[in-house]
């Protein structure tokens, strides 16, 4: 890999906006005084600098910035550094209207806010290649630059008429004529049918949502737009600095802890350097227990580490509360290290805040920062920040590291996942995320490390997929999937699968004969429960509730594992072991409780739980995995807010607190302990 | 009736699409021989086909649905045949715009979605006055078609500048001079007189919301709009198939099973030479028990039923789930075949469904079907389908017949309807449905046949009229009450109503006197109790709950069956009754529950309890009746999901088993019989 | 003053609209016959009277409103006469367009509604001019004309090309230069610079929303576009009727019973003469006791009597229902009475009623009215407002009294309302008027007047004053503050106080160097929390809850009250006392509940209970005082459901049943008694 991220430290640092204070040189100066207190080694600037580095058009100004490269290699410090495309000066927007978006009412934007550019307008690539070409040019051969942060989370769609002709352009280069995508969109349907390119037009609730062909493509479209975009921005980058890998920092949603469904990120993924992303979860909440919500944090950190199974950066984290959730709870003591060694645990190569000063003004002055309006050094988050600057020094070699390789693997595909979300059946809310976070649970709580794949990824690894309510499938994933099983890997999988091809057209007469052999069975029925509602399996003489989903089946050759007890479909199968060459299938006809999962996978995968010197009691401490060659790295981690033990069956090196450990060990309410064998 | 539905068998079918699949005919032939075996015996087509059937403007293609009609004469089956109104091609709406819909806020529609059209373009009205002209001619005298079916769910409303100028049209035509419109629409108000006719517009949340007159008159406006579009489409069937009658799917609200009331069905009816719907209930919902569903349909049914006295069609029918309910439950075992019957049994020539094959793709493609997508004739509502049809075919005899003769009616006006939900006070949700669906239950419970009356209607078959809520009443519907009891009627007024007169304006200093002679009383006041809160009434030494209103009487010169027990107008009458020349009129001056009027119609309806060798035990059997000259026929359902029992005073023959039966007799859950005296 | 309302008993009666039935004299002559019945002897009249007044352009007439003075004269009563700003008539919308709104979105409103036209229109303010003119000249020497009700509720904001215009000027006009906005808008923040004057516009969905600087300076602008249209409504007014007074109705929220908050009424206050508002409680709800219900209106009422330390009016009150509330409950018995009375003893100089007679259409016709549609003389609400017209007669002398001098007032700041409201942080909902209204409820409990003052006003006459959640504080205010306590003032602060500038930017470094020296410390941090947790604080030696906000304070020199209870700032300082110069601060850094308020107000505030001669003996007897320099006179108001005593210590006179009262008196539930020493 030509651009990896090239450090010997963790990152320790973050979002840093010294245009807003350019008039203030006792705020710079005071804040580079902090930095030094803190540990802070890392400043991302440039993010929305656009109107202070190109004040009128044409009229570059960059020495303010230059400055901060000064400042920042004075102490030894690194940059990554942002293109502006996140937000444009009012110049921009006032004289090229055309690069502001459009709404899927024809609503056109003024001026203001971020994030709202037109993602096809050629005017705005061309000022974007303009400006990143300078940047690169200005900044590119600092010592301090050791990543390009492009544009500032990107997401959203435009329905301008720009945006509408590279619609149809895709269209046509995908199709080809219009009877193939009459066909693939199933136009008949109510009259649908085209018989001119220019009658295609984007979903619209003033025209057309319920086209399912139609609303599934112009996701796929959004997404290689923005591809297209980023290839725009990337293009001098990669040209002028050529050594210096290229990110973008992603999203993911609250409070579910889901990614970002905008666009697919598996694919932007590949046009990308490295994977960051903004981690915001809602700690100290009073719906979950911070243990839950650990877990759907760990979850969604090897979301984005298997982007492209590596390491990766946490972008942005608050130092303390947020300004957008609905209670902005300051966080609790310890939460912040906690959490920010959860990070590192991952796989994340530092830790990285916004913001780094708060903002006077405007929409995020509230949102935490590490220097806060008054007193900065004086708050919890000055501290907590301090600890974890100090944290990250010493576990310094694990920088050199990576997540531990996994075995399993969740698969999860943006198509289907569109698709399913689309599909006008089952009941309102179907709950994908969710599913997969209580599969996820066994393997977190045995400390197996875990993979996310696409349906484009390499299965060859694993020893066991995990594909729950894979609604679409392609025909060359069907063939992939068979030829894993085939050939000795396990696969699970659910109600809800295989049900629509590429173009989400249902599957006609039988299920595909490869999910036919790798589950000996076919799915008749989807009996779906109100909430009100449930049923029960029986496996292994105990019996589990059911909610909201009951296959009945058809053609079961395989193991009946469990049998549904009540209802219409009584002693009729519901869970279905299967043997198919060397590979086995588990299909899962219903939706379980994690109480039986818990049973299902201990039966099933409990020799994947790794081997290491440590036992936990229970599922409040958490333990991960970094590694290289030489050496391995246990994050212990508590994430209840009560003592928690543990027991080493060896002495072990404890980093964080520079002593050695044996026998059972403490630790305190949110307390990490990381480990090693030897220093 | 010169264009009745001349059928020898009960019809059962439904919607079919067979040009989504026109380029597949092994398709085609698998449905045919489906049919086949689940006795479907019609098929509903052309309802989306304008673009199949006319590809290019003036281009006419009807070879393929040609091949439909001859395969169905093959099987000697019925074709229902659509006009395709209800969604047009593309090509029409991009050459002439006009066709589409314009919104309460000016935004013009574009191309998408279906039943969209504005409702006066004279284009529009060409082009498919156009195309069904072409079809009663090329179709006319297939001896399969026996019912024309124009356009689909018609709905909705357009604000065009023709629409505009079509309502200024039907106002100036209404009221002759502005004056009287002003006072009409009390425009004093808020000073919105008018002073020139190009100043009234359609209501708008952009100008104009309050205006109660004017928001009447928009509903009427759009009934008879809808009735001139509907004029239009039947015309030139009329002309070609004279004796082929015309019908419309109407609909219903879920889930609470209310007419559709975005315009007037009973005037609608008028046009139409036949009445179908489209039924859609949640049957095996968590938030009611099936008998409480069943009775909310049979209700529906009847209001259908009584739309025109006659037989009528449920033209839909989801043969398992539907794909749009928040939770889409599959029917459980048995609920197909009562919820089919208990069609028939209340005045049904059939049962049709939605949709016969599956879509493969777009909005309805997981809508339940006959033929689903894979393994067509292993699913359970095929096998439902083929037991309705073989059912069907048992009780073929009683297609001759009709619902029994009612002597109780309730009154239902859109006009009151609309007027009193729009009406600025009260409570935010006035319940009139509701309200309406407790008077229902007596009689339902006690299978005493109900029928619904306009504020049109003749009255002088019923015994009993039920009245509730009642808000707009014209002076002509007060001469035609106060006649009807002075002859010996009965009627049931409630709270809230005879308050306005035809143009929602309220009457001046008296109740109209024709109510006060009929109740021997007169309102004073409303009060409104907040949800929290309520009073009782004494009615025969019990005390039961009111809710929501009640209201202070004077002028009291009837019986006071009951008091109110509590606050301020305690003791004071709640419910009189009141002799006026031959009848008698009973005022429920407060909103009861049900307990009250089980009580109330037991005391003043038990004579109308038809006389059945059958004796029921419990309120979950439901018995209807339908009967002709010779014959009649009791269609006994258990709409439990428990076995319960009848008992037969004299030995009947059950047609669905083809045996006699006597004494004590057990359904089985959800079991229907059907029975008549002898064959 | 020169403009003060000159009366000599209290005005009685209300919005009239004899326009509406012009043709139909007998009820007009029904109207005043039961004027007389009622005693009845103010009508309000001509606020939506434009088109009857002005039928066509330049065309008045006038004459239908001389025939009212003469009635109204002919029994001496009073005319409140109203422009007609409130609505337009048709042709005038029709013929000038630019009259009508244009909203956030960019959608020009057509003609309907009312209170909808532009704030800047020249052709509507010109209009307005000469209409008010003409009025003038007219009616301004009619004997009867005692108050001018300029339109009616203004409110609302208008987003077309002349605002925006309007908008930008006024902007210049403040900041001078775009550097200075920029500033003050903090637009460094995401690139947001201006650098053309014409790039600036109002806050929309459409550009920008989150600019704090820009929302607030929006609402300010809307404050002074408003007064300027009002500026332009008075000018003919003060001119030709220069001894007139001048009021506008003002409003309050429901069922909060908030002020409104569109701009600001302190502001607009000084450019009336005299303070009407529109009271509708929710009486008789299922939530609130009518206790706390009242508590809440006299809260308000003490709002709007502070806007010019003066007496005021209830301009508009239900005489029984409104027709706008989710249930629109009856008054109970006596309730009517009681709310009138209580109008009064807050400093109302009359009751007047929204409306004398129900309109017979249309949005508001089912508002409660003295003359009801049908038998109005027998209504409930007639003769409750001939009791509150009898009431007011043996009240009579009262009206040459004031409210008495508060010696607490609460500090009300709009900008500040409104920085807070619209601050991004902390939780979704701030509960700022629930937070004023709990520590109005000590005062109001103890029957200690209260008044509100903007931080704009003189406080010196008080001796204590209320200061909670002033987010938003001028460096003005600050100095007004430290003076204040400096010289001897007490003030209570709260959490979430001093946070921002005038042009809601941080403070920064520290708290204002002003709040230090009067609380004697600075908060550090505020932990939000969530609604399902709670902290405690210990205050002599009890603890009691708090919720939703707990600061942390450093730098605390002062004596601490109480301590938190448990979390990370277990036994830190929660409530502190300082003394500074003469005075002292109290500062309560975390949200209590009224428990705490409780026993903290009686602790510092106990002495300003003021010396009356009568007892009560629980919190659900008010009592309110209004004096003048020779008499005292007390309103006792039972405001619960249930009998309750008071104790007289003196005799005293009991004017509403003319005897004289000593020892322990019993009130009838919702009875009121007014007392004073002698005739
Ligand atoms: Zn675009
Ligand atoms: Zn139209
Ligand atoms: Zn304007």
């Amino acid at each position: 890999m030509k651009r990896a991220l090239d450090i010997n430290q963790f990152l320790h640092g973050g979002d840093y906006n010294p245009e807003q204070w350019w008039d203030e040189p006792d705020v710079i100066n005071q804040d580079f005084a902090l930095f030094k207190q803190t540990k802070i080694n890392t400043v991302t600037v440039g993010i929305f600098s656009w109107a202070k580095l190109e004040p009128q058009e044409g009229n570059y100004d960059f020495s303010w910035l230059d400055e901060i490269f000064d400042r920042v290699e004075e102490m030894n410090g690194h940059v990554i550094l942002a293109t502006p495309s996140g937000a444009r000066p009012a110049w921009l927007a006032q004289k090229y209207p055309e690069v502001l978006r459009t709404d899927n009412r024809g609503n056109k934007r003024g001026f203001g806010g971020r994030h709202n550019h037109c993602l096809t307008s050629p005017i705005y690539r061309k000022k974007v290649y303009e400006i990143n070409t300078k940047l690169a040019e200005h900044f590119g051969q600092r010592k301090s630059l050791v990543l390009w942060h492009i544009s500032n989370e990107y997401s959203g769609e435009c329905y301008c008429d720009l945006c509408k002709d590279a619609f149809r352009k895709w269209l046509k280069n995908k199709y080809g004529d219009l009877a193939t995508l009459n066909h693939a969109w199933w136009n008949t349907f109510w009259s649908h049918t085209y018989n001119d390119w220019s009658q295609v037009n984007p979903p619209s609730p003033l025209s057309e949502m319920g086209n399912k062909g139609m609303n599934l493509d112009w996701k796929r479209f959004i997404t290689d737009q923005t591809i297209s975009f980023i290839d725009n921005e990337t293009a001098p980058l990669k040209k002028i600095t050529p050594n210096i890998p290229v990110t973008t920092n992603m999203m993911a949603g609250n409070p579910l802890m889901d990614p970002f469904a905008g666009f697919d990120y598996q694919k932007v993924a590949r046009h990308l350097d490295f994977i960051s992303w903004d981690s915001y979860p809602a700690w100290g909440n009073d719906s979950q227990t911070t243990e839950e919500l650990g877990r759907n944090v760990g979850l969604i950190h090897d979301f984005f580490r298997s982007l492209k199974h590596q390491n990766f950066l946490v972008m942005e984290n608050p130092p303390s509360r947020v300004n957008w959730h609905n209670f902005d709870r300051a966080k609790r003591p310890g939460m912040h290290e906690l959490a920010s060694l959860q990070d590192v645990a991952h796989g994340s190569q530092g830790v990285l805040y916004f913001q780094l000063r708060a903002s006077r003004g405007s929409s995020e002055m509230f949102h935490g920062a590490v220097i806060e309006h008054r007193h900065p050094e004086k708050t919890r988050a000055f501290k907590d920040v301090t600890k974890v600057g100090k944290d990250l020094e010493k576990i310094s070699p694990i920088v050199a590291t990576n997540y531990a390789k996994a075995k399993v693997a969740i698969v999860f595909s943006y198509d289907s996942y569109w698709a399913l979300q689309d599909a006008e059946s089952y009941s309102v809310n179907k709950n994908i995320w969710q599913t997969i976070q209580k599969h996820y649970r066994y393997f977190y709580e045995h400390d197996i490390p875990v993979d996310f794949v696409s349906s484009e990824d390499d299965f060859s690894q694993y020893d066991l997929l995990i594909d729950p309510m894979h609604f679409l499938m392609s025909k060359s994933y069907l063939e992939k999937i068979d030829n894993y099983v085939k050939n000795g890997g396990k696969i699970v999988g659910t109600y809800i699968s295989g049900v629509v091809d590429e173009n989400d057209l249902a599957y006609m007469n039988e299920w595909p004969k490869e999910l036919q052999e790798i589950y000996g069975l076919e799915p008749l029925e989807t009996d779906v429960l109100y909430p009100g509602q449930s049923n029960l399996i029986n496996f292994e003489g105990k019996e589990y509730p059911v909610h909201d989903y009951c296959e009945t089946l058809i053609n079961c050759t395989g193991k009946v594992l469990a049998t549904y007890s009540t209802d219409f479909y009584q002693d009729t199968p519901a869970i279905v072991e299967h043997s198919y060459g060397a590979g086995k299938g588990y299909y899962l006809a219903c939706r379980t409780d994690y109480s039986f999962l818990e049973k299902f996978y201990e039966k099933i995968a409990s020799e994947l739980v790794p081997e290491i010197p440590i036992t936990k009691f229970n599922d409040r401490v958490s333990i991960q995995i970094r590694e290289n060659k030489s050496e391995k790295y246990w994050f212990v981690q508590n994430f209840s807010d009560k003592e928690e033990k543990i027991e080493l069956s060896c002495e072990l090196v404890n980093l964080l607190e520079d002593v050695k450990d044996k026998g059972i060990v403490s630790l305190k309410p949110f307390e990490s302990k990381v480990y090693t064998l030897s220093r």
